[in-house]
């Protein structure tokens, strides 16, 4: 029996972007199910196979949900492991922890950090932008001179912060400053990543993700 | 050459009781090294081992630092796996990744509502304490008739949660309710998981947690 593969999803969502590009890296067919109404009204399906967070991504394997993006994209690869495609996770188990540290702090950092550039303004913006450029110089630094973060193939980490790379035109256009400016390998290392087509084809148009933050700002009361 | 473990950890610290219990259920010898004066002045080989976000537990093997709690214990679990010793992460990917869900549950939900429960008052330390029960029960309900998370093996979300049961003394005598009352399976589990060995030597003393509790709220202004 052939797998049945969904993943409940959303189009701007760096998190389910991360899920595609798993998906795509290991060339699974599956189903993709948008959550058309996410900011006012979540599908019975989403409540049902995420009641504790209630959050997309979810993929439904065999009818059964995997939930939180970085859980789903290392069971993609625990599960997906023996056919020819690459694996994300390095086999080492040291190198495996690092890469498990760097992309918990991608989430713990960059996350909060992109969400309060949109909502704040003058010092306490600037405060904020300088913090995201710090978070990402120090994943810059731990970069070094690879083409990627999985050393000479695309890896887990990779999978995790090039999701964020959508992003970036609205986090720049809000606090009005360039991420080149001060993290130029970074953003070599993006569009390396972006000439992968498991990346360019899952991640959302940035201009798309500007105007969900629009939207955003409007339902939130930001002027 | 035989491996070098040292343990850079805290007495109280629920993150550093996960990866003693760890170590202790792999049967691993390692040097345990107090951070003496964690709330003050944190010592330079925390800092030089964990700069990113200078916090213990840090475990060095073999000089190299592995950081945040949860992927300490799935290191030691990869590294050390060709022993005797129990496995804590199950073999089969969807409940590794069910157990993973839950661990990170447990972190994204237990660890605020148990600071806010000692910093708070009144109607707010009310919705804290309601928080934490429904917290609490949704894990009882994932434990269901099952003797340990891990089924009938004790494994990696019995880690990361048994950690959290030497803080309950504190939580319930600063909010002034019972956790029994209202999670009695659960509390049943953990004084079944206090049974083994790894874990009762691991988990601090909760008199002594609860001191270290009185000395947060007097750092933090808290009456």
């Amino acid at each position: 029996m052939a797998d049945e593969v969904i993943l409940l999803d959303f189009y701007c969502s760096m998190f389910g972007m991360r899920v595609r590009i798993a998906l795509a890296e290991k060339g699974i067919e599956y189903e993709y199910k948008e959550e058309e109404n996410l900011l006012d009204n979540k599908s019975s399906l989403l409540l049902e196979m995420n009641p504790v967070h209630k959050k997309i991504p979810v993929l439904i394997h065999n009818g059964k949900p995997v939930c939180e993006s970085l859980i789903i994209v290392q069971y993609i690869d625990e599960v997906w492991k023996d056919n020819n495609s690459p694996i994300l996770l390095p086999s080492d188990p040291y190198k495996r922890a690092q890469a498990r540290f760097w992309a918990d702090f991608v989430d713990k950092k960059l996350y909060d950090a992109g969400r309060r550039i949109w909502k704040e303004k003058g010092e306490e913006q600037e405060a904020t932008k300088k913090d995201l450029i710090e978070t990402l110089k120090l994943l810059e630094g731990e970069l070094g001179d690879e083409p990627y973060f999985g050393g000479d193939n695309f890896g887990f980490l990779d999978v995790a912060l090039i999701a964020y790379y959508s992003w970036f035109h609205a986090y720049e256009t809000c606090g009005n400053f360039s991420i080149e400016e001060h993290c130029p390998k970074l953003i070599a290392w993006a569009k390396r990543c972006m000439e992968k087509e498991s990346v360019s084809k899952s991640l959302a148009d940035p201009n798309k993700v500007y105007d969900f933050v629009l939207i955003l700002k409007k339902k939130y009361g930001v002027e």
